[in-house]
């Protein structure tokens, strides 16, 4: 199906298959490799790493073009690539790409975000994977600034692949006269929910999920918000192995071992 | 609503509220506090830290007792866990519990996991937060030997609150004369998808995920597969903040700051 001597890349992102940000993200990867692209059918934002085990999952082709295959799928960000690797490319892929994010996905948005989702669904299956995300949630926003910043680290990872268990999260400010990246790690912060309230016809209340983030460290110059808030493009590596070794003594030290031995 | 002088508990689980996991989870909890239950209507099994931004959330009250307050939510766990905080209590909790998951959330399951996902955003908000599983599938599970473990656990997290940003995901064998409880770490693995493949009515193909685990370090004993492998509950600390810190420096060292400064 694809030409073994070029690299081979994996595109999906959370906006869905139609969105603009992906159809950017396939115009700057396509001139290094073969690309082939699994994205959902309709926008599933907020999906996290979330899987469909509930309901069968349908692969649709909807174009082949030399170099460029892209399918649609009825599932979440993380499927897209399960599916990929399993049922769809005849081999591992270089690199995956997820996004470009219609939206901010830096501090602990990370968690939330299926772009992401499906980024390190990609490096847990070895793969040297980049979610991207551009802080805006305009569905006609224009990439072509942050397309800029973007491509060098696609080309550094591509040339050079990530440590195992490392991806990366990279966000964008919507600005022209980027000043370009910087790595750097995630603020503590939190979103603070607002929930619009409204009666539904049935005069049932509802509550619909909005609000804000909050960064707890305004002023921390090796955050991702801070260097968002001054122009430059935020690189965060990311770990698959979310374990907090530092406490594992501290834990050991504790109750919870002692006090239950049978 | 709430009695002030006694610890305010909020349980949620991913199996939905009439799952027999969480009832045995409030069962062990109830003596400890003042019990509000937030949990999803249905299953949401596979669901991680997804939100739902698309629809609205509705709130049904289906139980109201001394001491104890169930609700439902149409939404995912971490859903749950942001009304709890924002619509339905009138004070923060002083500890989430959730599960007890009828399945595994060990090793990179915990990415999957709507359980550790409704912990965790407990965890974001400050709240001392613990997912709890039982390495059973089976509806119909005998939780009364890993309550007897699990319960220590919880009652060491009420009176000593987990430091900012870590939770604890706690798993279970599933057998009889439980060992007691180790502190360990995240083993490094993953799913092998297998999808099974049908024909719908409209022969139409199908996929529909499942698959085994695969635990890349068999012999490594501070894992959690290992310790539950050898009759133990597993206690893992998990961060918010999942940035590699350690590679930073590497990524700095790399071209991707300097290759693009304009």
């Amino acid at each position: 199906m694809v030409d073994n001597k070029r690299p081979l890349i994996l595109v999906t992102n959370d906006d869905g298959v139609h969105a603009g940000g992906i159809n950017s993200l396939i115009e700057m990867v396509r001139p290094y490799g073969d690309v082939v692209v699994v994205a959902p059918n309709q926008s599933h934002s907020g999906m996290s790493h979330a899987i469909t085990v509930k309901t069968p999952l349908y692969i649709n082709k909807i174009k082949e073009e030399d170099g460029l295959n892209i399918y649609k799928i009825n599932g979440t960000p993380v499927d897209c690539v399960k599916l990929a690797i399993n049922k769809i490319l005849d081999r591992m892929p270089d690199i995956c790409v997820s996004g470009i994010n219609h939206g901010s996905n830096s501090s602990v948005s990370a968690h939330y975000s299926g772009t992401v989702g499906a980024a390190r669904e990609g490096t847990i299956n070895g793969i040297s994977s980049i979610a991207f995300s551009l802080l805006s949630y305009d569905s006609g926003a224009d990439f072509s600034s942050c397309v800029e910043v973007f491509l060098p680290i696609f080309k550094g990872v591509l040339e050079h692949a990530l440590p195992e268990g490392i991806l990366l999260n990279v966000n964008a400010p919507y600005i022209k006269g980027l000043k370009g990246a910087r790595v750097c790690r995630m603020a503590r912060g939190k979103w603070v929910e607002e929930f619009i309230e409204h009666e539904d016809p049935r005069h049932r209340k509802y509550f619909w999920l909005t609000g804000h983030f909050e960064n707890f460290e305004l002023d921390a110059s090796d955050t991702d918000e801070y260097v968002l808030n001054n122009g430059y493009v935020s690189v965060v590596p990311l770990k698959t192995d979310v374990t907090d070794h530092d406490s594992i003594e501290l834990f050991k030290a504790f109750n919870y071992e002692t006090s239950i031995i049978h």
